[in-house]
């Protein structure tokens, strides 16, 4: 095992941080590497934006549900995909861009592009000892964030990262086990090997609940996505999606 | 700069690989570096196939558009959004989980997760010395790649991932300038400002491609793109995207 497997091995989401700024040479590395990362036909159809401001770290943090760490970190990052770019463009060069940029090709190759772009980022940032947590909550209330962050039409924040000096580190949470995710060749189906893979993980996850919580809780894995599943939450996105000019056509 | 950022910075897309292939170890460390990759409420919503069968490596490659590095590899991943394992949990636990399976929210959920882990397993390759070239070419037919992989309702192959030892190093391909990409609190639109970075964006991958042709080559970024966007491709992907299950409810 090399250092850098190590460092992504070694990956667990950090919840409470240092009340201490990142610098701007960290910020700029961390963009860079972001940068670096692959990109579907040299697209590049993310923007960054780095929030400062306490207040409207604030306000970002109610829309993630109160998440203390989304105001309080060493910087926060919101990754959104772009398309906008490509749109002016399209103008510049005198080409009709729109049907290939509103179709669900295109919005399936941004996703993916900051993504990419995200997680070389989150490694960038590791790799300075600095942890992350990536903020999924901010998709509660996509109309407040676009809001609060001015994105035009065509770009849509997908998703936040607090990102600062560690205060606290938390444990790794085991994954899946590979043979459940790994197949060779095929998809593999077998329902009943699949039933006892989930067992094994389940208890796993029961039991590294139970650990860190004396007891109190130990909910299996299975149990913890059904219960998450069943909540219809962010129901609103398809209508938000298109409303923004990211049409799935 | 540390030598993880090194790392990062370095990457380049790899087309030409020895014929040699990965190692068992080899394959289970990118793998398992995949998965250690955040993901959102712990969902893991991926499958990742691995092709070793040849006759399958080359079917793909006609796929991709006659991609001879789709063939020959140390190893071909293919990186798969999964929502399936989460209906079978909504059936052991006894939940109705399907309105928000099919939902726009938990589709994007699933692309971001696969990207994720698909970015730690470049990086893990990367680390060994391997080269690695993303193909979004698999989504010029996804009907012919499910088939041929065997993928269930609610399974959609996002990209391949062509690893192996490098026959070829390319070179580094800049990206936008940082100011264009990264905003500091609010999406920043100066239109003349983006335009001159455009500008100066352009000359240098004109440059670029210039000094790699002996200045056969020379187009633009923005030329480049608006030539790409203008073409409508892969318009059936909303359709097939549904018809497997992945709704965009």
């Amino acid at each position: 095992m090399n250092e850098h497997i190590e460092l992504l091995m070694n990956h667990r989401s950090v919840r409470k941080f240092e009340a201490k700024p990142l610098t701007k040479e960290q910020i700029e590395a961390i963009v860079t590497c972001a940068q670096a990362a692959s990109t579907s036909s040299f697209i590049q159809a993310y923007t960054i934006i780095g929030i400062t401001d306490p207040e409207k770290k604030k306000k970002l943090a109610e829309v993630a549900g109160e998440q203390s760490y989304v105001a309080n970190n060493g910087h926060f990052f919101i990754f959104c995909a772009d398309l906008a770019r490509h749109e002016r463009i399209g103008e510049m060069e005198n080409k009709d861009v729109l049907p290939s940029i509103e179709s669900t090709e295109k919005f399936m190759v941004a996703l993916i592009d900051t993504a990419l772009a995200a997680q070389n980022a989150a490694i960038a940032a590791e790799s300075m000892g600095l942890g992350i947590c990536y903020i999924g909550g901010l998709r509660n209330n996509l109309k407040e964030v676009c809001k609060l962050l001015k994105t035009p039409k065509r770009v849509l924040p997908l998703f936040g990262m607090a990102v600062g000096f560690p205060a606290q580190m938390t444990d790794k949470k085991p994954r899946l086990p590979l043979q459940e995710i790994y197949h060779e060749n095929e998809y593999q189906q077998n329902m009943e090997e699949d039933r006892e893979q989930l067992n094994i993980y389940n208890q796993i996850i029961s039991e590294y609940y139970s650990d860190r919580t004396n007891g109190a809780r130990n909910d299996t894995w299975t149990g913890q996505m059904a219960n998450m599943l069943e909540r219809k939450t962010r129901m609103y996105m398809k209508e938000f999606v298109e409303s923004v000019g990211m049409k799935l056509n």
